[in-house]
């Protein structure tokens, strides 16, 4: 199975060919270029330069949140307008699951994918690496640092961080004194494989059915809530 | 310092740029498509992804070898011409010592970056990570794979294997109950972004002196010194 998948929750703008679970082809730009000019760009050309169609391709996974929000949803409106147009599934995986297949080789490691929520928070997720697939320890969320801290006290070390807040984290984990590592950099970000191989064992949708996973109220949705007396 | 890196010593076709050390974009491709086809296409699609041109670049890096000659023959010679026509130096790398940065956040590992070299040899060399890089322990060269498994004996385990022969050396190995660790996909085979880590402690030349590495005699080479009685 071809999967054609694509990554532009973050600063990273990423998109991959895998084929039966190898990477074909990958293509990663941390330029800071808008994902609305560089990812749809970035597939065309990964796929004329394989000499492959959309025809040949499978289906379209996307990583569908959490992230930026406007990344999120360049991404899953890429993808959605990639699936309706050739008339293929869409496979919708979690930002943060797709980060930890980085680490996927760790045996037993305790992986923390990490990105930059803002408002004193990371995204986050703990997942431990077993027969070497990531298994999910806890659901995506939003907290703060100090709380993935205090978790890890308690738990077996280290940490192996990943993802755009994963440097954050890292000197944080060191300075109190709890052990952390950090990936080499090509899988220190997100990644189009990470998605490629979290699709492989997610379920496929129809592209009408896929929507953002944003985890919290956007910035305009909290004001409106505010001043309707709802904080 | 902008460094434009090109891989193609085996199947897989690679483009980054590094800047200062941080890896802006790469470009990987495992198609079996002829580098001669692909190699420049990526360089310049990445490029202008980024909104850059030659002139921004700062220096062009390249694989050297060992690997496959036509592969090594078409990335140096490509490298060259970029270099040349833009003025800029050329920073020739082993392909191995390229390899082993895959592996420069594991601390003390032995790394062993090992690429088929067909008539029952491996092109490989041993490094160690100390302080985050490799550190050689000894040349490229090409030799049987049970020679490495004799090193391997008398050293410290587990080796860490990274190319387009590890998973042959890494399967070798655990049969004859050697310990022997494989990187995740995007890490296994060769990149451009190893290439321009090399580069940064590598001496920038003159595109004139650079010449592949080829460690052996091609095979016509052989023949020729077979006929004229010098085998």
């Amino acid at each position: 199975m071809r999967i054609l998948a694509l990554e532009s929750s973050a600063k990273m703008a990423s998109v991959a060919l895998c084929q039966d679970g190898s990477l074909a082809a990958q293509y990663c730009e941390n330029s800071g270029l808008t994902h609305s000019k560089t990812l749809l760009i970035m597939a065309r050309e990964l796929l004329e330069n394989l000499e492959l169609t959309m025809d040949s391709v499978d289906a379209v996974a996307v990583a569908k949140g959490p992230g930026s929000f406007t990344g999120i949803r360049i991404g899953v409106a890429a993808a959605k307008g990639l699936a309706w147009g050739g008339s293929k599934p869409l496979i919708p995986v979690s930002t943060l699951e797709a980060m930890a297949w980085h680490l996927s080789d760790r045996e037993g490691a305790v992986v923390c994918p990490a990105m930059d929520a803002r408002r004193g928070e990371i995204y986050n997720a703990v997942f431990q690496i077993k027969n070497g697939q990531p298994l999910r320890l806890c659901p995506d969320r939003a907290v703060p640092l100090s709380l993935v801290m205090e978790e890890a006290k308690s738990g077996a070390g280290p940490y192996y961080f990943v993802g755009d807040g994963a440097k954050l984290c890292y000197n944080a984990f060191l300075e109190a004194g709890l052990e952390a590592r950090l990936p080499p950099e090509p899988l220190l970000l997100q990644s189009a494989w990470g998605v490629a191989m979290a699709a492989q064992r997610a379920e496929p949708c129809s592209p009408d059915d896929v929507v953002p996973e944003y985890l919290r109220l956007s910035q305009a949705e909290r004001e409106r809530l505010a001043r309707e007396g709802n904080p």
